[in-house]
């Protein structure tokens, strides 16, 4: 329904002024005081609202986690902490904590999966974001394939496992020192390539930020780069994509 | 046909040792002494070489435009400057300049467009970079939607445009100063956001790369960023993300 | 009339339905193809359009300057050079410009000048980011009061214009180099201090950056910072806050 | 009484030469050893002196409490831990900690506030700084409304709120990560905008500097801005200018 | 045996398509799932394996030192903590640990060494780097000497060992703070100079960048950098770089 | 005169109320309109006003040079053009211009230099600043001992110009690139050492940012900074060392 | 004596050759392993050496602490804990420690102090760094008068001491946040300034690499800048300055 | 002859004082006044002694090249314009002059080549930078073979000539943007990478700042790098480690 048809039923009669006022307004969330929450955000954008737990009070985290648990049937949230984990059990039993990833979630069983993502590391220390990004994938309906350590600097382990490189809707890139894993595989792949620099490394690595710097100048065609460390995004945007390449328009 | 099976060939005399060595060395290129041409790229991606001018010398421009026609009956370079356009003129007279996109190309007659990619700028000095990423596209095959100056210090010019903007498979997000425009389309779309920082802005814009951090710490999910002005970077993952939506796998 | 209201009429028939569309639709901006003059802006925020007339488009330029002088009777534009001063004055031949702060403009006769701002330099050579921000602040109908060269440096020269300053609503603190002018008058008056750092100076300055982080960084309160040579933009909001002085609420 | 007056008064015989000295010593302050307490500063600026309690040791923090106490009656202090209100309750049992701000204060009773102020933030994890505005500015006597939760990733929920943001007089913006919202309320707002990045965030927001960035390029009119978590420092600016509005000259 | 050769014996039938395969798909690593270990990696590059400690989880730190023993009878790992020694030992008693180099090795009795390397210091501080550097170059089979606490400001202490530093086939300068020592010894010898600026310092040092940016402009020849605090990639391009002079081609 | 003397002759009738306000008023400079010379400047700091000729209008630069040498008999400015010089010409016929050190000065007859200074460069690139160092120390009448290109990547050659270093009262150490002169002087002397970092270098640079970092975080003692390539500066604080050196308190 | 009366010796056999061959080998230091104790640096430098105790093992300050102390009948180190201190009481019973600067020592008593050094700080906070640089001084001999508390935010706090910041011979200016105390003192006395920035502040701050640009970048002559939090290096330099003025050459 | 016996014949005057003097003087270089030409440089290093072109006076490159051409029978210069070639001329018309690296130069005949160092490039237009590392190397008696256009982004370009990578004593490195060459090389061979970042890019590579940083944090072994741009750097040290390969100690 359009803003017109809404005004003619507005002066026809079919609906109230109030409900095309809440209609303009916009308003389509839950107010909790302390949090909005996006509840109609599924709707709108084809994603549930995930939880950023990191730095989150406990009274409010255990709310969070219980009232979209409560309207979705499930409930995803990233960078938790084992003790936020503790404290969200308390309220909801059956909440499930990956310590490589620091992802606290209930997940609806039976759900479906739908074409194909890699996500590749280019060392071990790279795993955790990874990780995230891919458990993110999958809770929104991917499949993934791991290809992990892979790094450029033995490029002969990244070669044997090209098919399956090649054959995903999307690959996601995790790398940080130099970050140079997303430019070898944007030369290899005919997909769009999403590129998640780490904070792995020391020195003039910078906490990720030379990794950031390799990834957004790369020569390779077809890459795109997210925040450092986050892997949560570049799951979110390879699900995106995913999603366009299975259900086309 | 992969390795396994070109290496049964060799056994059953199917190929010849020549053609195999050829199929293993992975030389798919032409050498041209100060350059390889990439002629298998277009197999091998989907995309056809393109030529970055700037930088390169009259002498290499005008063989590789050539060279690159003879091959493809179309080429496409970008930062061309006028000077450049003129050089190339001389071998291939039919090529055509846009001196706002600074865009060098001769174009296939006839091509078809699919799918739909919307490239909005913040303000009109990030034109010239929205056309880059839009003509890169268009010439790679996609319909563009160009929806300009709808920066978000003016909110009401870019929300009266969503109908088209929400429904593209892909938006190109071009801003420079600040570059907030992304995160606020991010938050309004379902498909993914490539976000482009523009070396617009003056200050503290530090030449985009405060644009470009900006865009990388995005709190809006679905976005992804390339370099600044790389509006061909911008226009290549677009095409590639278009073509998935359309063709499906 | 609020969104409520609307909605009453129309239910009412007090206002049609195309009527009311138009209001929701929030559109009050006029289409000139590469840009969207934003002609409503004035009613919106108290103050006109105002172009930033850098790497603007001869044609454009001259469009933009006509429109706007034709909708509001005067105009006023930011950096523009000698030659945009030629291109405009070949539409507009009254046009005036004024080659410290770069301004071309065309002022209505006998406006008002309301209230009291002091604008203030470090050195002689911040005295264009100064003009700026003072004919800024002119034209939207402050009166300016100019205090230059009063660089801590030599505390005495500021000292001895104490009164002046501390009389103002509001004071512009415009500073290169080192930029600790802001921090000693932040000091010394009780109203608000709008501090612009210059790209004065050489070496560490790094073009202004050293008295951004100055600025940002000062130990004196009501001290707030616009970016490096933004003297509209220091203008502009010193403007706001000297309204708000003399009209009240 | 002005530099003239008395020098005529100690010609005249009317005040003596110490006393003299005294004015023109500008010495206005009480001695503490460690410290120079401002205490004619609300006097001059209209603001009492404010304690930044971080670092600061016990024993100096207690006597400073206690010493400003004393002479107005209340006292309030910034970024103080729970240990520091341990410390203060010693010697000023009644002083209270708000351990979200961490603001310390003991506030006299039936003040007056005039006015109104907005305090804006982007998402929950600004809250803490936002309060420190926000008490700031109550504690210098304005009215604060608090808008939290309304990031440029769902414009939607700051809409909704547009009439109380419009209708203040001072907008206080508080935001981390990308810091897009102050460029939005800018563009919707005719009064001045107050930004304040916040060190929220990850990976390349570099704790803050990359929202200052967003802040101080902004594209918007009538945004100034302050330091990283400088709450207070927003907080004091605004009270200024809600009182302009107020009081007027 | 080159590519033609293999496939002339899969045709003959002198190898199979199984060998040829994996001949072809470079794929000479043992695959243990969280890590690809690269066990072929001393054939290619005359090193083995070494293992970088940081951030390994336990149970994989100790199934790496167990399978590298196992496959070389020795095993060398940088940056690892106490703890990590202690549970190592659990499955290798007889591994030692350095608490300067933070070195966890198990060494193969016996080796010779060869050539000889210099490793100086500017401070006492650098030599926990410095140790990392000269015990990986005695590990890979080099003599090493070391010139410690010979910084450029106290020049003396240097020139009364130039005689060992010149005679070395490669010298490793390791220093922090201002890391001038490279370029003086770089001005001082006729063998190559790998620099390696360290995180020693405070202030501008800013952990180790300052004295990477002084090594990498040196304006003495001969001189190339490493990543701070790097000793190990140091002593590795010393240790081949000894190798060449010492055995030639 | 200190303050009290002042206000027990105005007591006692010595001076007037006017002499005496002048004197509080702390205003002895001239106003130019567009600039405020501070004329008094060689009574309070023992150095006459020099002029910084970059950026200067024409006819400011004239006026300027004109006013100061009726003063003061001669005039000193640093960083000029040769078109100045060429402008200043038309009004003093007698001025001298450097094109080395870009110094453009009338300088009186029969001065006498006192003390002794060492301006060392480390190379042949940095003798334009270290000339605006040694003539402004011989300006303002030190003796300076000129020793450039003894850069650290030939010791030897500073080595054997010691003497000359040693005995003087101040060094200035002048370098780019890597910057590291000033730590081994700072060794090898006891007297004061004045760094300047220079722009001269590429890449790494970043046009003397380096240097700075490298002078700022030097091991050496008795060690300080100026800013890059200001030669001025430095020979400023190296004649008040002299001044001192000489002449005791 | 210096090397042709070395050598002329030799010549007349004043000295031996082995005497002599000591001279030139330029080795006053004495070796203990991991350091060389520059045990000759007073004589060469007329400064004893001091312990910089921050990140030295136990055994090894021990050590040296105890042989310095041999050496010369007083030992003094900077950055030093308090369990550092109780080691050394270990071996050196009489061991004083400051805890606000941080040094430990034991002076010689009854030590003569010559001429006039004034230190200067911003704020309170700025007080241990410039206790590290007037303890610093005051062991090396020089009196010294603090003035603490006078940023520029209140500049008649500063103002009000200025006579004994007038007389110092070398004033050392101690400053974090914005750092404008140094410009502002440069302004107002004639004898060199040492303006050492502070890590104090937050935000932009970034740790006093803000306070530093400030300080480089200062508008005002006879300011040179050191590290930041470099009390040492200051009260070092200071020191140099100050023995220059009371004993001349 | 060492030091003790020049002090034994001075002793027995076998040698006279004066000699002795300045064989402890270290001073074997010739004085020019503006510039001291290290000409006994080839004897200490084994290499000549090099011109710098970029910034030098007409008159002191023309004397320079003179003079070095007179001493060793060739003379050899980087960072050449045009212009400088036509000066030089003028006294040397036999000079050679390279538009690709700009290298000035005049080469004597039928010099001997020895050993084999790869210089490889990521893009074309790296070729300028990887020219002077190339024809600095042969000057210098090494042979060189170029591969260039090899980047990442099409690794088969690479692979297909790793034989003659692998092969050379010393592979040099050369990429701009994001660097990422050195990086897979330095897994692909098994002798020293020295890697050179270019300032080939735009936006985010900073010049060649980015490339530098990725090259620094390579997660390869065997790799160190040399300012940006630095050419000569790198034939300099690869040319140092052919040396040591070909001749041994």
């Amino acid at each position: 329904m359009d803003a017109r048809e809404v005004l003619e039923q507005v002066k026809s009669g079919g609906i109230s002024v109030e409900e095309a006022e809440r209609y303009f307004q916009k308003q389509p969330y839950e107010e909790m005081g302390y949090a909005k929450l996006d509840t109609y955000r599924e709707i709108r954008s084809g994603f549930p609202e995930v939880v950023f737990c990191s730095r989150k009070a406990d009274v409010h985290l255990k709310n969070i986690y219980k009232r979209l648990y409560e309207e979705n049937g499930e409930v995803f949230g990233t960078r938790a902490s084992v003790r936020q984990y503790e404290v969200v059990q308390e309220v909801l039993p059956q909440v499930v904590y990956d310590d490589v990833s620091h992802i606290l979630k209930i997940e609806a069983k039976d759900k479906t999966r739908i074409g194909e993502i890699a996500v590749c590391t280019a060392g071990t220390a790279d795993i955790p974001v990874a990780e995230e990004a891919a458990q993110t994938a999958e809770y929104f309906g991917a499949n993934v394939n791991r290809i992990y350590d892979v790094g450029v600097s033995g490029i002969h382990r990244m070669l044997s496992h090209l098919d399956v490189i090649q054959r995903a809707n999307c690959v996601v890139a995790v790398a940080g020192m130099e970050g140079a894993l997303a430019s070898v595989l944007g030369g290899l792949v005919s997909r769009p390539v999403i590129a998640v620099p780490t904070s792995v490394g020391y020195g003039a690595s910078m906490n990720g930020l030379s990794a950031l710097l390799t990834m957004i100048n790369s020569c390779a065609n077809g890459i795109a780069v997210v925040n450092i460390d986050n892997g949560y995004g570049a799951g979110y945007i390879a699900t995106q994509i995913n999603r366009l390449a299975v259900k086309g328009e």
